[in-house]
């Protein structure tokens, strides 16, 4: 296993939209790790992701500043002498964007729009890593899905994020920023929500099984991939290191594929004891579920070097130990 | 050549949005040649389409409303009762798109949104049918292009054209709206905006070869196809009047490919006289160039039975001898 060069991370100066959520807190902890300069902006709508306890342990080495990416105004500030903006901040849950769509489409569309824009006129020597989702390639045609798959969004997430992602590579394109998008696949690990289903599904599970209630997994065959969210960080960490990453999309997935009810299955046995409630899907989920879904993850191993280094069950299990400690500052 | 059934449009209620604009008025024409009741709504923006010369000849069997697809208090009473919505309206200049970012999104991507919740809430049963754009595809990778080709926008216009398509197809799948999405390439005729190359660079050829000034050429040596406003008009119809097209993207295409540089001396030839300058394309254009370009349309021969039946030179012929006559409207 070679080493990632994230030792040039150093002193660099770095933006996290979305960096109290959990992607960005478990990023901007790296970073801070690694001795870059990290600002962390982050609207905190109790809807969405952001945690302030998500820094918990290096506040004093994370700058918060509370905004909205749909404020140009305050990004026009922020953005400027930053070596780096991981473009994190998303409306995130898929049923969300369907009942109130133009939420979705002001923070993953507009507001990525004016990100750019800002970046453009402010700062147009940024890097940008913008995170996109396999949300925007719908019902997969073939398995696992590369990138030459349509993209066919069966949700206003998805189409949004579309929108979002292709306003990256324009810029990139056209403008001569230099930007890099990632589509991840369902990502687990510490500091994601686990209030609800919003942000995923297995949060809600493993808040169930922690209080001893009945983990309900819908439908239960369908077939999923995962990463353990340190791989995905290296894997922005990558994308923004490497010029051969600017103006492309790379898919991120994970090192195997599991259904859902095995994955209940394997989480209950790593818990120790638990149940679990095959259900029929709710009508209104039904209608936007994309079946099977795992993703063919080699164009970024081969551009980038990236490989998820997490085994499934192991990041189960820091998953399951991390909500154990700290469950209530999660609820 | 099978007739197409066009006669069940008869007594039909329609609206068409952008119906002052080019496609929209001609279709307006159609229609009601054909008896439908139409509703023309359009924004007058001067620097779109819209031009109230369009329906001369019909003024007093179209209703026009001026108003614009942004205002959706407008749309959700213009849309009751409808039995059919053609969804013309659009900024369609990829140039400005890029100068003016976020109102080619507010038309052509919110708006969009804006008007199919409009349809669920007030007129779930009506019938709709987009025009979309062969810009969504971006540079193509094969020729010619079919509705298998990746989409790969390179400008903002394309982007939100993009968006716009895939909301009419979710809400068709998820809300049970009825919706179909045509792809245009350029399209030719009588009506077309010919002050500027905001619509088409053809109807600034036309207008310079009419006032005796040089037709000038970017490049040149781009190939590309091209419909003829009547031919536009029977696909709408088409997608309209059937239901194998709910929910469904087609693209149209032209029955032969040509140069731009053939494209100009075909014009020159037809019309009798005048100059061709061929020359390096604008900087801020080629970086959004789209290089050579022609559609695989048979996808929508075989499930709706449309082919173009105006050949190319026959459709410059009439719009020549349109603008010949009319000049003075379009300036």
């Amino acid at each position: 296993m070679t080493d990632y060069p994230f030792g040039l991370l150093r002193g660099k100066r770095v933006l996290i939209t979305g960096g109290l959520g959990f992607i960005g807190s478990n990023l901007a902890r790296r970073l801070v790790h690694l001795g870059a300069e990290v600002l962390a902006v982050d609207s905190l709508i109790p809807e969405y992701g952001g945690n302030l306890f998500n820094i918990a342990g290096i506040e004093d080495r994370v700058t918060v500043n509370v905004s909205d990416v749909r404020d140009e105004y305050s990004l026009s500030h922020l953005v400027r002498e930053r070596d780096y903006l991981f473009n994190l901040a998303g409306q995130t849950s898929h049923l969300d964007s369907m009942h109130d769509p133009f939420t979705d489409l002001e923070i993953n569309c507009r507001a990525q729009l004016s990100i750019l824009e800002v970046c453009r006129r402010c700062n147009p020597a940024v890097k940008i890593v913008f995170t996109s989702t396999r949300q925007v390639y719908g019902r997969p045609d073939y398995l696992p899905v590369d990138e030459q798959h349509l993209l066919r969004p069966v949700d206003v997430n998805g189409i949004n994020k579309m929108a979002g992602e292709w306003y990256h590579i324009l810029y990139n394109n056209v403008h001569g920023l230099r930007a890099a998008a990632l589509r991840l696949t369902n990502t687990i690990g510490p500091r994601m929500r686990v209030k609800d289903a919003r942000q995923t599904f297995l949060g809600v599970w493993i808040r169930d099984l922690l209080q001893g209630r009945e983990v309900e997994v819908w439908g239960g065959d369908q077939l999923r991939d995962f990463n353990y969210v340190d791989d995905a960080v290296d894997a922005l960490l990558l994308a923004a290191l490497s010029d051969d990453a600017s103006g492309r999309v790379f898919n991120l997935g994970g090192d195997s594929v599991i259904s859902l009810k095995d994955l209940a299955a394997l989480l209950v046995e790593i818990h120790g004891h638990g149940r679990i409630a095959v259900r029929d899907f709710p009508d209104e989920r039904r209608r936007i579920d994309i079946g099977d879904y795992y993703a063919d993850a080699s164009l970024i191993g081969r551009v980038l070097g990236w490989a998820p280094r997490v085994p499934l069950r192991e990041g189960l299990s820091r998953t399951l130990a991390f909500y154990r400690d700290h469950l209530q500052h999660y609820l």
